[in-house]
């Protein structure tokens, strides 16, 4: 068990914002809440899988909606605590930690500013090892863990149970809801016993991000230092560098949609890449070639600051460096691609593992990261 | 305590499509499903408010969406039963009666088939004494008595609790999810104890109905004379016969919508009415005059059967006699305006009682209806 410092808590969320392959919401309002909480209840404290009782219950708290939404709303006041008292109720027994369901910006301290509010320790884990745009896209989902039931909460007090058969109908039901409190809401879900976790989280992916994030802040000033210590950190590959020359970008059914076209800079110029939108970067095309797509992390690095750009920070004209990042294996099963992989988004390619693209393999002989 | 056989049952729902003002869905289709259940279980029990201790549970089971969408997924089944274990787990206490939310050719005889289903009476009253598009318009609404927690569920199983701070957020949320579950859903809610009810409902309407669905049984196959029965048991005014020449009404959000206009027949040739709908028939306008509005009731009867007709069995071509029936007193006050009156439909005028229109007066004084 270890405290969480504001230091710790803005490297956590700067480094998730790498991770999160655009989604998340912005790091840096990600930490306003968790540092607002600390200040007023104490740091969070951060605790393991194993260091907890068998039998002790653990939920996972988030925002659901569109980021560019949480913009508007962030950051969240009482909802998330609201809906974590309701799954008490429901449950009929007390959330004894908190487990971030996703590396991203907000979706990562969310977590931990809920737990120094509510006095709940945090897992230094997550359920997927990235960010995904819907709710059953996590790990959880591969092991057959229920999301429901599931809690969603407004900022005026208003509050949904979800009790439903599957998680997908728990994410249609819960998006429905939360396009309905403004397209955003405060949510917590896929309850469930340690013993039951225990084998189907990333761990130690708090800590991961935390040191990505310290080594980001060390660096800061020095785009190029920041993307290199990036690069290190997670083996990522540099798929592309170019400069937005067309964005096409809007909130359909609570997501941030659209897809974006990279005309090559530097070594890449003559080439052009797109990439397709649903709250996260999923697809990368080169040439109209897919060169990366989820469950692959694909992040978009501001050439200007080194620093990661979420999908609803895109502008006409800016300059990227487009990174690959390799999932967690879990995902690249027959059930993990089946809960997070091309098919499940809509897709009809079939999957090629970053590290087998041809992009890659090219880049990785020519010397590049 | 009685009980009501297949024929009090057929009544039950043939009465109430007159008060219903053309919602409530198909009253055929409403008795099936009683009817069905009383075949498995027995014949439900009706009783009143005074028959039953002041702190026993009351609650209000209905189907929520458009009445198109009734036709395709009626009968019901699981859900309802689904819904009403759900509400009894919220509660933490047993539901000792089961209160008709509307008087609908549906929803009067559902609270019947789930308290057959469920061996719960069935109080024999009602909380609008008529339909009404939205879950808020209710003398319960009027009285303060809140919504949530509403339990809204699917025939797969799923379902949602919806604990809201207000009954139009209620209805607002237990409709988007309806709409998710196919744009018709089973749902219970506006619980309470007897003592908070006993002066909030409309008492003895489901007397009420049967004994106008009676008169139309025993009238049957001679229009004139069961429109004239109809009439006689409520009080109606005739406001118009015409032939409907136009027709516009789709399902939009979870309700059907639209107008329809009538070219006059007999004594009405030469003048047209237009009448328009969300669920039921809202307002009827005589040459672009308001000549009847809810809350009073503006029930459509087939001329060539004297059966009232729902807004989604309107067709054009259709020959109709349209009555006015005025409301419960309590929806002529300033707060019952304001939770089933014009403004509350999105309407500018100002409520006229229907006695008090021209048109009711003009009718009375020349002898009719």
């Amino acid at each position: 068990m270890s405290y969480l410092d504001t230091t710790a808590l803005r490297d956590i969320a700067r480094g998730s914002s790498v991770l999160a392959g655009g989604g998340g919401g912005d790091p840096f309002r990600g930490t306003l809440s968790a540092v607002e909480m600390t200040r007023q209840y104490g740091p969070p404290r951060l605790t393991t899988l194993w260091d907890l009782p068998d039998d002790a219950v653990v939920a996972c708290p988030f925002i659901i909606g569109a980021p560019l939404a949480f913009l508007e709303k962030f950051p969240f006041g009482d909802e998330l605590a609201v809906a974590a008292r309701e799954l008490q109720r429901v449950l009929g027994a007390p959330i004894a930690a908190l487990l971030p369901a996703e590396i991203g910006g907000i979706n990562s301290t969310l977590p931990l500013a809920l737990g120094a509010r509510m006095n709940i320790p945090v897992i230094d884990a997550d359920t997927m090892g990235r960010a995904y745009p819907e709710m059953d896209m996590t790990l959880l989902n591969v092991e057959g863990i229920p999301a429901a039931p599931t809690v969603v909460a407004d900022e005026h007090g208003n509050s949904v149970v979800v009790h439903a058969t599957n998680n997908v109908w728990t994410e249609t039901l819960a998006r429905t809801v939360s396009v309905k409190f403004g397209a955003a809401a405060a949510g917590i879900g896929y309850s469930a016993t340690v013993a039951r976790l225990r084998h189907a989280v990333i761990e130690g992916s708090l800590s991961h991000v935390r040191s990505i994030g310290q080594a980001m802040r060390e660096a800061a000033g020095d785009p190029q230092r920041v993307i290199g210590a990036v690069s290190r950190l997670t083996d990522a590959v540099e798929l592309f560098r170019g400069k937005i020359i067309s964005l096409d970008r809007e909130i359909i059914d609570g997501f941030v949609r659209g897809t974006f076209l990279l005309e090559g800079i530097g070594a890449d110029t003559g080439s052009q890449m797109t990439i397709d939108i649903q709250n996260e970067y999923l697809v990368a095309r080169l040439g109209g070639e897919v060169v990366a797509s989820a469950p692959d992390i694909i992040t978009v690095m501001d050439a200007a600051s080194g620093l990661p750009l979420t999908t609803e920070s895109l502008r006409y004209g800016y300059r990227l460096v487009v990174l690959g990042i390799a999932c967690d294996e879990r995902w690249r099963t027959e059930t993990g691609l089946a809960v997070g992989g091309p098919a499940r988004l809509g897709y009809d390619f079939p999957y090629v593992p970053l590290e087998d693209s041809p992009r890659t393999i090219a880049r990785r002989s020519a010397g590049a990261p």
